[in-house]
């Protein structure tokens, strides 16, 4: 994050947060932050299938925040695809 | 991961996942692999406080899972503490 933009990128954030849930194919999007070190933030983010993720990645509050976050962010996403081994829904 | 472990160590880590979530001041405990790489395993917690940690460490469930990934993990685990911004219930 560049320096003093967290309440701004946090803003941006709940936009994307509440339009991400309100998505069918969205089972889990939430937002965590590093308490110590670069104080990254982590989405964590379950779908019930692809094509529940292709279309999170057509959605206009998806394009919104990654165009906001574009200029907040000091770097790009880091992402790491994980499958679900035991996650409560 | 040790090699041919994984069947192994997702057993033990049932065992945790349940008594985990059976824990009071446990909110989520979930339990995700990556899907490629080093195909890490990913412990995805919250807790109410940090007496509910403190509670959680001192359980038999998860010193017996402690025990019995030290001999399967092929390293120590790697810790990231991180606050819940935006994290539904």
């Amino acid at each position: 994050m560049k320096p003093g933009q967290a309440d701004a990128f946090e803003a941006a954030a709940a936009q994307a947060v509440a339009g991400s849930r309100a998505e069918t194919g969205v089972l889990h999007y939430d937002l965590w932050r590093e308490t110590d070190g670069e104080r990254r933030y982590v989405f964590n983010e379950l779908y019930t299938d692809e094509a529940a993720i292709e279309a999170h990645r057509g959605s206009d509050h998806y394009k919104a925040f990654g165009m906001a976050a574009r200029d907040l962010a000091a770097g790009r996403p880091e992402i790491h695809v994980l499958s679900a081994i035991d996650v409560a829904d």
